[in-house]
Parts: C-alpha cells; structure tokens; sequence
C-alpha cells in the first residue's frame, strides 16, 4: 500500500493533479507511444499498485507526444510465434502463456477498481484501443480516430478488443465493420456509435475535462465508488440474478462504512461530506 | 388467480383504464413517492399477483404527485446495517437477507411476464431508476430527470441499476459515468443513450402514449406476449446457443394455442382476431 | 471443400462478382422470398458450405424481386404443431426437434466463419429479422423496413431474433417495444437504434457499398477475418475473462501463419500483401 | 425471526430433542407420509422459518410411522394436467408454476443454510427420493429402500431427483440405472453408492445417530455452520474460481465474528467455546 | 423416422433381440473392433437415425470378437496433424473441424434420448472409453480391462474421456492417476471406482444381463424414458436451479401424455400398463 | 524458465529424485508444518516456477517431520480481521485481497499443469486439507487422518476444501458431515468415500510409490501430460461440450508435436519413445 507516486515507471509519467486523481501519461513520445515489453510490464505493475493504494481515488489516462497510441510496438513484441528448435506444440505451450500475460496488463485497468478515465487525443491504434475500452470513461478530442488494425497485420486482436468493445459500444453491425475493415473511424463517429461518451475540441480542454470528472469522482465515498466500478465489471459478466445475489452480499459488508452515515446526516445538514481514503 | 383490482395497496394506486391494461400508480405525493417499506411490500405483491392474473395484459407504472420517485425513503428503510447488540457477522447474516428482499421487489416487475411500461414524469432518482430499468419500455416526459444517487449517499446501487442499467442502454462509457458522478440526465440525454425510447411533452401526453402502447400490446395474443417478454429475459442471461434451445421448448408447448390458428386465419380474411385471457 | 459455386439451390441465387466474395440472393421472388421449406434447408447447406470453402472470404445475402423477405411461409411450414394422433406429448418430442432444425439454419450463418453482410431493400418481416440479426453487418436501403412479426400470428419468435436482436442493438426499450407491438420500422428509426449500420438511397447503391465492403474484407488476411468472426461470436457468449483466454488459446495457433509476416514485411515495405485462400 | 416451536403444521410434528436441534418428522403415517398439497406447503413455510430463526442450529428430518415417505400422493396432487377449457398453452402457463412450487419446497431444504440430516427408515419412494437428496446427510436403517419411482407413473422427476442424485453419489452408471428402471435400491447397495453414508439397525438407533450429529453440529460456531453450508452449496453450482472469490468475498464479512477469537481463546486455552445463536 | 433394422452399417451389426430393443455390435473383429473413418461414420449415423425412430426404446452396444474395442484406427486416422502445403495456422482451421467431427460421432450417444448400456468384454482401449463414457449404464465382464491410452500416442484425449470420465465415477484421485499413467485397470477395480455398475463372469451372461435392464426400460413409458434420460444430462451441465426450471417446464409438455393415466390407472387396477411407442 | 532447483524456499525442501521429478517437502517439522505467511508465499512461487520448467513433468507433495501438514499457523496468520483504526467496510476490502492471495498459493498447484501427487503421513488438517484437494493424486499411509478443521476455529474453510473437496469425493453426505463436525476421518475411510487412491503401510513405502507413479508419468511424452491435466481441469469447470470444444482447439495446436510421430513409430517398432523436455 506504498504511495504509487514514488514508483517511477520509464514508458509511463505519473503526477497528482487534485488530490486523489492520478494522471498517467502514455510516455515514449520518439515511439508514438507504441507499446512496448516495458510499457506492459509498467502497465501490470502500475495498475495493481493502484489497487491497493487508498491515496487513489480516480485515474485519467492520458499521453506525452502527438497522439494517444500508435499500438503494438512490432519491433519489440512478443506477437509473432517465438523462435526456438522446439517444436510447435511447445513452442505454442509458452507463447500461449506470453499472450495471457499481455492480456492481463491491459485488465489490471479493469481490476484495479478506481475508476479510470481514458483521454484520448489523436490516434488510438490497435493495442490502444484494446487498452481504452478497457478503461471505464472515453473521452476523445475532435481530430481522435480510431483503428482497429490487427486484422492488417495478419491476426485477430487478442487483448482485449474482441471481448470489450461488444459491450461497450451500441451497434454491433458497426462494430463487426470496424474490427474486419481496420477502418479508421473519427471521434464524431466514436460518440455516434459508443465508443466515446464526449469529444472536446482541444487536448487540453479534453485533459480539463477528464481532470474534472476524475476530481468530482474523487470527492464522492471511496467506498461508494471502487464498489460500483466492482459490481459494474462482475454483473457485466454474470446473469441478472447473480449479479444482484453477488451486489447484496457485497453492500452487506460495504454497508459497515462511516462514509454512509457522513453521507445522510450532511445531506440533511446540507453540508459537503468528507470521506476518508480507502 | 383473483382479480388484481380487487385488493389494496396502501402506497400504489391501481385502475385499469382499458381492457386488459392496468395503471399502476406509486401513491405517495407528499412524500415524493419516496419507496417506504410498505411500498417495497406493496410492490412485490402487486406484480407477483398480475403474473396469475390472466386478466391483465399489459401494464403501466406512472405516478400520482410532482415527480416520479424520489428514491428510497431515508427515514424509512433498512438500508444502513440493523442495531443490535449481535457481532458484525450475525448481523450480516441478516442484512443481506433483507437486500435479497428489496430486490425481490424490483424484480417481480421483471417477472411478472407482462410487459411493464413505465412512464417517468419530473425526477426519478435512485431506486426510481432501479425500478425502471426493471422495466420493459421507458417513456418520459420533457422535464424528466434521471439521477443515480447511490454514491450520495455512500453506498454502491443494490437492487438492480448496477446490473439492468448496462444491458438497457447503449454506452458503456456514459453508464459508468453517470453510475460514479449521480450526475442529472436530462430526457433528451437520456433518449440519446438509450435510457428511453420516447420522450413526451407533458405528462398528459406521457401517460396517453403509454396507454396507447399498453393497449395495443393487450390486444395481441396474451401466449405471444408472455412468451416473448419470458424468453427476452431468459435470453439475455444465457447464451444464443442456450436461448435458443430454451426457446425451442417453450414454444413447442406454446405452439399448442388456439391463437396461432385465429391470428392466421383472421390474417387470411383480413380481420381482427380475437383471443381469449391467459 | 468442394467449390460452392459449383452447387445449385433452387430457392438461393449464387454468383462471385469479385474474387473472394460471394453474393448469395434469397431466389423467390413470386412468393416474396418467404422462407419455405426448401430454404431453410438451402439456407443451411449453403452456409455450411461456405465454411470449409477456402475460396469463399466473405459473403453478401441480398434478394431477387421486390422485397428482402417475406417471413416464414406460412403455406409451407412445420410451424404450427403436426398432425398425427399421438399425444400432445409425443408430438412435442419430434415437434421440438424441427424447430431445432429452422434454428440451425440460422444459426448456419453466424457458424461459417466469414463475415456475412445482410443488404436489406424494401421488407424485412418475421423470420427475415431472425436471419438478418444473424449476419454480422448489416445495411439497407431508404424505403426499407422491419417488422418482428411473430407475436401477430400468435406467437413469440424462435428461431433467433429474441436471441440477437438484444444483443445487436443499442436500446432495450425499443427492443421490447418492437417485439410486443409487430410495429413497422423504418430505416431511419433502424440506423438510430443501431439496427443497421448504413442507410443507402436505393437498392443499386446499397449492393455496390455491400460488395464493396466484402472485397475490401476479401482483401485482408483470411486468418485473421475468420479469426476475428470466430472469436466475436465466442466472447459474445462468454465472460470476458473466459473470451480472453479461449482468444489467447486460439491465437497461439493461428499466430503459425505466412500472413502474419507477409503482412508485415509488406507494411514496412509499403506494398499491399498477398494472402493464400484459406 | 419467531421461535419455529411456536408454529404448528398439520403434517409435520415438531420437537427440539437437545439445544439448538430441531426434529422434523412426516407426520401422515394414516397416508405413509405421502406427499400431500397441505404437506408441500409446510415443507415450505417451515423451512423458510428454520432459516431466520437462530435458535436452530441444525435439524433431523424423521417419519412417524411405518416408512419414511411414499412419495407423491397420487390422489392429493397437481400432477397431472389442470382440467379446465383453457387451451393446452394456456393450461401450460399456469401447470408449469405450479411444478415450480413444489420445486420450490424441497428446495427450501437446500436454503435453509442450517445442515439437515435425513433419517431414512422403511421405504423413501418417488419424491420421498427429491426430499432425501436435498438434504445434507443422508443416514437410513437396515430395512431401508429407495426407488426413483416416477418413470412408473409415467413421468419424469422433475421435484429434485434428477438435478441433486447425480450430484451426491459416486456411479453415475448406477444413478442411470435407478433412474431408468425405478428398481429397488436396498440399504447396503445405497451406501455402497453414495446414497447415504450410514446404515443403522433399527429406526431408533438410527435417530439416536442422526441426534448424535445434528447435537454436534449444534455445538459448533453457528456463523462458521452456516458459511459452511450456504458455501457448499454456492460451490457446487460453480467453477472452482467462482466458488472462490464468493467464498473470499463471504468470508470477509463473517469473519467480523465473535466466534472466531471465542473459538481460537478456548483451543489454546483448552476449554469448550461458547458460541451465541445466530 | 424410418425404422432403422432397414439401415445396413458396414462396421456395426444391429437387430432387435426384443420389442424395442436395439443390439448394436461393434463389428471390425479382425481389426479388434479399432474405430476407423468408416466406423465414426457410421456410429453417428447409427445414433442419430435412433433418436428420431420410435421402435427404439433402449439400446445395448456390445462387439463382435474377442474385445470391445481397441480404440483409434492408427493406420485409418487423421488424428495426426494433416499434411498439405498450407501453413499450420490454415492446416490447423480444418484440423480442428475434423476433431470436432469425430466428437460428434462420440456425443450422438449421449443426444440420442434412448437409454444406451454399454456391455463391455475383455478390452476396452483409448477411444472405447471415450465411447463407454457416452453410454447411461457400463457392465463388463470379469475379464475386462480398461485403459485411457491417449498419453501413450503423444497426445491427451480429446473425444469425449476426459470431458466425462471425472463426471461418471467417484474419485478424482484415480480418474487422474489411470488418465497420466495409461494403466490398465481391471474389472474389479472399475467397478470399486464407479466405472462400471456391474460386472458378469461371461460374455454371455454379460449381454444377457444387458438386455435385461434394456427390456425391462423398454417396458416403461417411452415418453418418461426419453425425458428422464435429456434431464440427466441437461441437468449435469447445468446448476440444480437451472436443472429444475428446464425440468418443469419439459414436464409442464410432457405431462400431456396418455401414458400418465395409463400407467396410474394400471397401478391402481394392478395391472401391467401398455404404452405406444413414442 | 529457469531450473527451479536452483532456487531455495525457507519452508520446503526440494529435490530431484528421478529425472523430470520434483519432490516438494513442507518443511517447518518444529511447527508440524503448519503454514505461514512464508509458506503461502513460498508454495506459490515454488508452483508458478513448476509450470514453466521444462525439467520438470511431475510433482510430489511430501512432507518433514511428524506429520503432513497441521494447517494454517494461527500465530502468523491473516486469518482474523485486520487491525487498525479503518472502518469495517475499508478494513474488508484490504482483507478480501489477502484471503484471495492466499486461494492463490494453493490454485499454483491445481493451475502449475504438471500432475501433483500428495504423499500424505499422518495429520493432515485445515488448510492441508486444502493444499492436498488442488493436488491431482493423494496417497496416504495407513496411520494418516483428515480434519476439516475450519468450523472448530468459527469460520468455512476458505482456500479451496470447499470448492474442490465435493469435486474429487463420491459421496456428498459423507463430504457435508465432516464438513460439518470437523471429525477425524481415518485412511481406510478416506479411500473407502474417495479421498485418497492408495493406502500404504509406511512414509517409507508412501514414498517410494509416489515417486514410482512420478516417475512413470514423467517417462510419458510431456505434451500429453500437460495436454491432460489442463483439460481435466478445464472440463471439470464447463459443460461437457464447452470441454469439448476447447480440447479440440488445444489439441490441433498440440497435434503439431514430434512427440506423435515419435510414440507411434516406437509403438511400432516395440521401442521405447524417447520424448524432448517440454
């Protein structure tokens, strides 16, 4: 439960804009933030450390250089079968266990139950979009677009963008199209269909925006809301009727908070609650 | 089997304006129709009593008073854990059986198997918002106003939004936001997202369309509607494959209706088919 | 493996206008392509076909005559229950199987493994929804319309649309609303629910952007389209955790391709890739 | 939360030999403890009272009279069809709620979250069977038999029997077997399966066995009995890594017991622990 | 449903030892009964044409020669990987097709709805466990022996054995330990560990014994057969809840039967009940 | 990948006895090994290093000192809730995170892929109920004894006896009283219902069979090993055709193994195979 803003990260930059917002930038600026073996690593590591670190209340991603992700780094991956004289059933025994690692970079995101808020400036391109839809919020500016481009590259996206964007987005038809195209699609299109909820005009005015949501995030019951981005991300994955069986079990051991009382009897007082951190 | 508009419940109001339609009313104006305990207890058996009974087709939830609901009543639940000299554990034990129970409320509107249009006038707020996207179709009116209130008051939503509210709208991102922020959703907003399939000018005319809709779905073959509001839930919660095979059974018994031979009779002759209650 | 063009189905017209793609047009046109027992059955070889037809890389189902279709035809099914003097009982144990056997017909579509666009002009009634909703993309013309005709001839859909349709659009509202009340929507109301990704003027213009669409995905890595189809069907049905690593499994042996480093060889060359048939 | 003892029911006699335990005997011995509608309604409401009444901490189900359970009783029953002039649909929509309720009796057994032992003396027939299995232990005499009767009244179980038997015992060849043929299944044989787990002589010895075990399960931590139970059963209906993280999740709530220190002060200390009713 | 003793099989013998009674013998006894292309063939012709055939009831599989089956045809086979000039990953797309179909072959078994009794005499190798593990009941003779031979190819089994072996006998300990060892175990010991329910000294006595039970469940209600039979296995890959909602309603179908009366008014009139076939 | 034996953990001893086997030995003999904080961190490093060794095929669990494993050490343990001045709520959601890190340690072993034998001498108690449950063999000695020992100390066993005991035994009954009573359950009984394969006289003897079955599996080709123990694992979590479906994905890729050709030819030519490390 170390504070994580005295890790350093080499792909990624971290600062505290308001308390209990982290802002983490995407930083290989020269690679168009491309991602490469260390930016999964610092992704992994980053984000289990938010987890368990209560200073954290909200996360905006967002990125240093000219657009939010170019996608996989190819000239260091792991993507491509691995070379070896062993043969391809071995050979696949591990590569298997290398994808399933890259894929849990990108849902330490979706586990590490801070809401995160992802900025997306530019291009946002193949493992990029893999990692913001893995992200709770999208924000875009105006000249965002997005690709999903694995199928150019000869294979079918495999972290995370065949499961998420189904369920995050409106349209299914559409969502087909973009993923057999590799289409670009631009940020109106993105808010026409889901894939963002608002577009700003500016990188800034986007980062002031997504600061803004994060900090009003940030005051609410921390309680209150890591058990919401919970409950959110295990209904997704179960039936009605577990979802609601899992939430009640849950509130029951969530209800033993003092952020519950503080909450009423500030509504009543009409005066603004103060939580402690997680 | 009894006829529903034979008993009383305290805090709904219930009339049947046309034939197999009933009204159903929340009923506590001065309270903003606030969801006391006798609300939780009314609802429930208000909708376990319309599954069985074969005289009412289709149904609609508006409201008596200013706005819709205001949520749960604060002064008047078992929200916050229960007093007694008992360990966190026992009393636990016992909490969640009374989340399980609110919840069973709610979703007596979802299993009733009659399709359940809720007409939203003004604010609906916290467990308003549970109660209507336990519903089938959601209509509201110009001024209406939807807010997820849950993380006001310190806790994660428990009987329901967090696991209908993603399946009945479009954008992820926008769920997620408006779950962590309880931020105000306007009608048109709430159009836009898919929160609502309609939105009305007053609420005159918001309880017209409803009507008009209640209606005609009381004029279709009751096996067709029960059966295609029970297999839409069932599938939601199953896979194709699995929905399919339900399906299949389900109507293999269905098909056994008197009102598959009127529907496509009266279609040959170009009239209007009859069909006897459920 | 046999080539399909070299198969005849009398209700289906096949043709590939441009290498790689094949146009599959529902072929009866005096009976307003409703689906009769031939085409269920057509329906079913022709796309198991098209699964292990290495040369076939994506498909466009249109229509001969004036309309997309018709529905069942209700002159020419096995819909209502059989005749026979067994018992209710015994005939619901072989009834149930030839629903079975109209869904896997369907459900042939959503199997094959390449991508299949639905081009929908004029009327799209009944079980033409439950085929469109089991394409992948789908487009239409200005004057098309839908209608979930089931319910007016008594009963509830049940080869597909109460499965897909859910889960292929964006509001459950209007869902429900179109499935109770059989009413006529429009291609405007279709695109704005996310029933239809694109809208075009006439029929002309929506085969030619229909075929254009498959060309472009004929254009891409075959392993990686049938690839991205198989693994979206996968994860629609699953949690994203178990979609994830049956994706990680999955890739690990199609990453053994000659596309993955021809198409990336190519990219860094800026030249376009060539891909065997699959 | 009403002591249970103070309830009467006209075909279940009541008693608390010993502290904590509950007896629970089929009280139609005129009828050979068949299965009648008032007796599925007390099963019922006297299981759902078991569970929130914390004075039980375990319950034997006996029989009075010559055999334990005879089954359904064919002239007190719903079983067959409902006669009415509804059409078979219709009739269909009402007669698959009423299986659902009986269902929902011998499931109470399973909900109670306090164990059950069933004492089995004489014959256990038909839904004698779907009550036996439901229950947590299963002790029987000498003189013991069971058949899965109901393929020879023409019918499949559908109370239990089929979803529970395969669950509990060892040789699903031999489950089959029973199932197919409603052959006899004498004591010995059901213990060399897995049917039960102790054979005594007489009817005495086997209540005074089944008391023995239900005494020592009373005196256990009451939170730590029913985490147990309530777990088991979550368990079985899940993956080993759901059952887990509900397990996590359950536990970190019980865990806030004054049982656990009562339980680990006592061990080292020596001495029996003293643990409050839930 | 054309009955099926008018199919000719060229690797099985079938006839009708009794009314209802299908024998169906493995019968390549100069190849040891080892399955080859021909013989997947025909099993899941064979079973598939029995589930639609109303003279069959019940169904025994027992060989021609001196053992049950040796398991895989290694020298008719495309278990190895298949040889072309494609690449793996393309290779691999029909590879896994053509697993998939032999799968079906094994599965037909189980799909068939008719109780299948296995009567296994001396060898039971590799593929014959998969094939014994999709059989409702297992006798062998005294000479049997069994054994999961897969690892001793180089690869683990992938038909059916390890999908159903941990689901029909009783400890996982030894279901784990004959799976990595490739041990041969005998009759005894499969009958201790649940793999068998029976155990005859002959080969004789074996299929006489075999028919018995098979003639004594095609003397019961064929519509409670049949039911009886697709509950167990729906409800062995479903939660009990689950298992109890598809079972009420398959009943709520299927108690439309003349066979209930029939046989309740045989039990009461003591005497033999007469059912039609189904 | 690196050999595991060059590294050292404080609470086990290992060794290599014979070539691709790995003993395992708990060893705190001064604590009767019970396990601490080091020991959970300890078994999970050891068992992700297992799964990525190639020199290692097999496992066995054995122990030093007087008996096998005593449970949890409740001198350093984070069993009971955690101290500090958070509330409830905030202290739970730290709490859940530890139990789910120590159901971590004891999954390493079920999830490292290589089969698992667990030698068991004398005591086996609590969590090394747990431990020896996720093993895929457990033998014991003549004086060996389990205790589930969870509810003496006023809590559900949470690391996995729950979830796996009901899943490798044959008799639920069995399983819920000793569940329940935290009896002492004696080896004759514990092979009698399932809990363990084998019984030995002597540690001694234990011992030598363990390594003998090790070391016969680990002569295996260890693409099948692994190949097997996944998907038993894999299936025993699914329904038998989602099983199937993954072995048959996972075998195409595994079929690209020499270890076929070398098994067959060697078969053959009565040779024994040789195999390469996985």
């Amino acid at each position: 439960m170390q504070n994580i803003l005295s890790k350093t990260f080499s792909t990624l930059a971290l600062e505290s804009p308001t308390a209990g917002v982290l802002m983490v930038r995407l930083n290989r600026p020269n690679r168009l933030n491309a991602i490469s073996t260390q930016m999964w690593s610092d992704l992994k590591n980053c984000f289990n450390a938010i987890k368990t670190d209560g200073n954290v209340r909200s996360v905006v991603i967002s990125s240093n250089g000219k657009l939010f992700c170019s996608g996989i780094d190819l000239k260091d991956s792991t993507l491509s079968a691995p070379q070896s004289d062993k043969d391809i059933a071995r050979k696949g025994y591990y590569h298997r266990l290398s994808i399933l690692e890259l894929q849990e970079s990108i849902s330490a995101i979706e586990q590490c139950d801070k809401p995160v808020i992802c900025a997306i400036n530019n291009g946002c391109i193949g493992a990029g979009v893999d990692l913001a839809t893995a992200c709770d919020i999208r924000y875009c500016t105006q000249d965002a677009y997005f690709i999903v481009k694995e199928v150019d590259i000869g294979m079918a996206a495999d972290v995370g963008t065949l499961q998420r964007l189904p369920k995050v987005v409106a349209n299914d038809s559409w969502v087909r199209e973009i993923c057999y195209t590799a289409k670009k699609v631009y940020a109106e299109e993105a808010k026409t269909f889901g894939l963002v909820s608002s577009v700003f005009d500016t990188k800034e005015s986007l980062e002031v925006n997504a600061l803004n949501t994060a900090t009003l995030i940030a005051s609410k019951s921390p309680v209150a809301i890591v058990s919401t981005k919970h409950l959110l991300n295990y209904s997704r994955d179960h039936t009605v009727a577990e979802g609601l069986a899992y939430n009640a079990l849950w509130n029951t051991l969530m209800h033993n908070t003092a952020d519950m009382p503080e909450a009423i009897t500030s509504f009543f007082a009409k005066k603004s609650p103060s939580f402690a951190k997680l």
